[in-house]
């Protein structure tokens, strides 16, 4: 560590700082990001973008009295050396280190464990009202980028926050960019106040030219100067926020901190919303990351010199799979429609983008639009494939049962990240989607075995007359199996052994991802003289009731998913199981009714008993404590 | 029926009509509305406004070819009149009959089922990117409140809509309301439009005074006008819409058929999105709507002449007792808070409000806002109760999951319109919340068995230091069982008999509303000599562990809830029986997982055998089938 931002080793140090000693500690924190996130990985880009908006910010607040609220929260690396976490970055995002959003459990400088969009302004909204309740005075400040504000939650915050009497200050970090280059009317009308030069000049001459005018011309600027609504129309670029009574003021260039001080101290004092509008280059002073911000989101551990990924190129992910399988089903299938929210890279819809761009639609973060607009085209004769991955797709919860699945409209939902993410933490991991999904009526529920079955999976969706989802994990596409391709059948699960082989008094129902578990757990029991059959359950909803009736054959019936127990699928073959008064015993492997920290994805699963050996000891016990062998 | 309005049998008679019959048609229609909803009782203030917005699109459009969404689509019974429906319009939300939304299984002029609001733009961009796909011609039309406006979704539908390359036609239908007076910045916004004609005057000065410099002026004037953005700003008010790129019309007599079809016409043709503002009078033509258009948004059957309900007062429902407690545990507890999202009539947190002005929060239609601005409250040390009907609420979920349980926040959530709500049907049917919460890790979800124990319950809640949930259902609160009051522990049943006193060999766990048929069942059963005990489950998460310990006693469980089966409770028990490996037979009461369609609150519950009868019939079935007595 160098010498300025050794002197930081708690909240509040940098206000002890020298003036001159700022852009010095900003090039050491760069250079501090740079090398950090190149050995553990993580968010880089968003975090060279913010080094002046967060140093500038933590000048004019005293943690912990004044409260920040991140929006998503990648961006909070800075803030979280800013407050004395520098030492800790060498265990960024993994388990049991430091997290790579806010952490209420790390630091009361951290106001929100977050890590999905745009709800900044909202909590921000309720810090004032409580504020204003208990007669506090500290400043209370909410920090969203651009592409946040395409989110439907960020407009109700300015909705609301436009009514506020005391202030709010708004940072608006402006980098062109969600995850991907930002799309939309607002994303146009920003792009328009950057470029905003000409048009000002036109309203500049527009008020010259009335002081011009002999007699009434001094007379009417005054009374211009007195319309606070017009003054503003002619002066002031950010007139959308002025309308809904947000004070706007800006653009100010995100990388001069006394610039942006001067704007965040003037706006913290004055009453109301204030909206600060914040240039900021992502990926700001490493060229691999300027060049390539998309990519430099989130990385891997990589080579500074290059920017190449550290991690070789290992065998296709699911990610991969879809890309390239719809890409196919584009070109048979004409009616075939593709909608990303923000996201065509990580879903990997940047192919069928390419290849059909007028049949591809990014919307922006905005989930709940995603799939209202989805019912639309559906509607209208095209089938829309709706990427979004699981812990996104919470979001839209209401708009899939009441705008999709009511109207049994023919949607598909392409759900990655399903299960255990890994280092993005318990904001992230996708474990809640078989159970806030599985109790909607009509919706198909399925899960493939590996990469050629979620192919198959896409194009039976794509025939259905009806709403489906695929809900498939983050990583490599599991690449065995392959000589189990048996047609999709709604509500048909697949034997991946054929009862006359065995005996088996061990019956696993594996689910997308535990399919490969299973079928490696199998064959060590088999070793160990247990004789057992392996099912790929591939509907979840609705579940195989032929597979249901013939479970009675056996003496242990175990369930295997990446979802939280309740309302996953093991609960419904519980039911069954209970109903039908059979003998077998049944051991239901899942995860627990809790959040999920950080780690990487095996030491997740390792640590929850999802991983083969985890799922050999648990069976192994059952089996013994029941006498099944 | 009158002499103009007969003539209309289907989809397109209205233009066979001569311009001077509009206005009498539009006479007849009010009428036909007033007093078939006098009668059924329905959505009639809404309605009565958009008669002329309706007729005008009609005039318009040729139908089934041209496609209007209705946002929410209380406001199509005009719709339904002029596509031929009069006729069925004193089956009007009653089972089996006429819907009071639009159905898709009616007429093929209805695109959409829908309920919940603000996804019209997002449908209507589906279906315009669906035309443009197969070079269609058709016209596309969402007409959308300026309540519904307040939701993000619509403000993601129209950041979306901005990029459109052909036209869609957005009516924004102002009435000032949502179902209360609207509220936020861009409630603000319209109104200033409304009564903006000072405003526009002195925009007119200015182009006026420009004109007049001698030399430069008419140069001046002609650069502005050349320069679309700032010649917009001059002259146009709907700045806030054109800055997304969505072209501007009105603001427009909403009652004047010839200007109306006049704007839609002309806004028909242009490129892209047009917004249409027009200025409508909910109940318009009603005195007494007029007077009071909160009221008669939706009511029962009532007296023409006085606008009285014609429904005796009966006991209190729940929405009274917890309008009631509230203001009482607002008087005790000065952290406590709430928030309503446009409801605060329906929910029953008016009174709270007229009390406690400045701790409650009326943030407009914005379900996610009002969860996130609750976090930011909880932390700020407030206590927020959010007060949300169940089918509303659906929309909040991943807040609930992300921004409040995950966070560990003391927030309570007051779930009223839990369970079957009746002639609302399907998209408002509360039969989900106990599939979309209980998965949620760490949050508390309740239901009490009569209105005092809501009362318990809520002032548990606020008392408990972290997240809960307490669904009760529409209608009379029920008064009985007041004898049990054991004060409400976490995760703790009830138990409404004593077990030394029976011998029993039926136990009923009943969740909330089922309570007390589950009771009265009870009864019934005991004098036809099946001993039966009752149990309240009161917590559906966490399931009292102590409660599921002492089944195995029993030779027969049932458990009882209004919710669909998956992720409902009855399945936890299911799980825990077969687990525990009792002998107990198990029978799970609730609904089907299926859509619900509209009927009275009886009429459902009995179809679904949710009833007294029902249950009895339902239990007795399973004694006589196992020998249980």
């Amino acid at each position: 560590m160098s010498s300025i931002l050794e002197k930081i080793t708690k909240p509040n140090d940098i206000r002890k700082l020298q003036p001159e000693e700022y852009p010095v500690l900003a090039e050491e924190i760069r250079q501090f990001l740079i090398e950090h996130v190149s050995q553990t990985g993580g968010h880089l880009a968003s975090n060279l973008g913010v080094v002046e908006l967060t140093i500038a910010l933590h000048l004019l607040l005293d943690f912990p009295k004044d409260k920040v609220i991140w929006d998503v929260g990648h961006q909070c690396y800075v803030h979280k050396i800013l407050t004395g976490r520098a030492g800790q970055f060498d265990t960024l995002r993994q388990l049991g280190g430091l997290g790579g959003f806010p952490k209420r459990a790390e630091s009361n400088t951290d106001l929100l464990d977050t890590g999905h969009s745009s709800n900044s302004i909202s909590a921000a909204c309720g810090l004032v009202k409580a504020r204003e309740l208990s007669d506090g005075k500290e400043k209370i400040v909410a920090v969203i980028g651009d592409g946040a504000l395409t989110g439907g939650l960020a407009f109700e915050g300015l909705n609301n926050a436009g009514q506020l009497k005391s202030n709010l200050l708004i940072v608006l970090n402006d980098n062109k960019m969600s995850i991907s280059e930002n799309v939309g009317g607002m994303a146009r009308y920003l792009g328009k106040i950057r470029t905003g030069k000409k048009y000002n000049d036109l309203k500049w001459d527009v008020s010259k030219a009335l002081e011009k005018i002999p007699g009434i011309g001094k007379g009417l600027v005054k009374k211009i100067r007195k319309s606070k609504d017009l003054l503003k129309q002619l002066v002031i670029p950010g007139m959308l926020f002025e309308e809904m009574n947000i004070t706007y003021i800006g653009p100010i260039d995100g990388h001069n901190i006394a610039q942006l001080y001067e704007a965040f101290h003037s706006a913290s004092r004055k009453e109301g919303a204030v909206l600060v509008h914040v240039l900021t280059k992502k990926g700001k002073g490493y060229e691999c990351a300027e060049h390539n911000p998309s990519r430099f989101h989130g990385v891997d551990a990589f080579d500074i010199e290059t920017g190449k990924s550290l991690k070789g190129k290992a065998q296709p992910t699911y990610t991969e799979v879809f890309s390239t399988a719809m890409v196919e089903l584009g070109t048979t299938y004409r009616n075939l429609t593709a909608i990303t929210a923000a996201m065509p890279l990580g879903t990997g819809l940047s192919l069928f983008q390419e290849k059909f761009p007028r049949r591809c639609f990014d919307v922006g973060i905005a989930e709940e639009h995603a799939v209202s607009f989805a019912a639309g085209l559906a509607v209208g004769g095209y089938h829309p494939v709706v990427a979004i991955y699981s812990t996104f797709l919470q979001r839209a919860y209401d708009q899939i049962l009441h705008d999709v699945c009511l109207n049994r409209l023919p949607v598909t939902f392409a759900i990655d990240r399903a299960g255990i993410v890994g280092s993005d933490g318990p904001t992230h991991q996708g474990i809640y989607d078989l159970s806030f999904l599985s109790h909607i009526p009509g919706l198909l529920v399925m899960a493939p075995k590996n990469g050629a079955e979620l192919k198959q999976m896409l194009e039976f969706s794509i025939n259905y007359p009806g709403p489906s989802a695929i809900r498939y994990p983050r990583g490599a596409a599991y690449d065995g199996l392959t000589e189990y391709a048996a047609p999709i059948e709604a509500g048909k699960a697949e034997w991946l052994t054929t009862e006359e082989a065995t005996a088996a008094r061990v019956v696993l129902l594996a689910v997308g991802s535990m399919v490969q578990v299973a079928w490696e757990a199998a064959e060590s029991l088999r070793q160990r003289g247990i004789a057992v059959e392996v099912v790929n359950v591939r509907f979840v909803a609705p579940v195989d009731e032929q597979l249901l009736a013939r479970l009675s054959e056996y003496s242990l019936v175990v369930t295997l998913e990446e979802n939280v127990v309740r309302g996953g699928f093991g609960e419904q073959v519980s039911d069954y199981l209970l109903r039908q008064r059979t003998k077998a015993e049944f051991l239901n492997i899942s995860l627990p009714d809790a959040f999920i920290e950080q780690g990487t994805q095996a030491e997740l699963r390792e640590k929850y008993g999802l991983d083969i050996p985890g799922v050999i000891v648990k069976i192994e016990e059952v089996c013994k404590a029941k006498g099944i062998c």
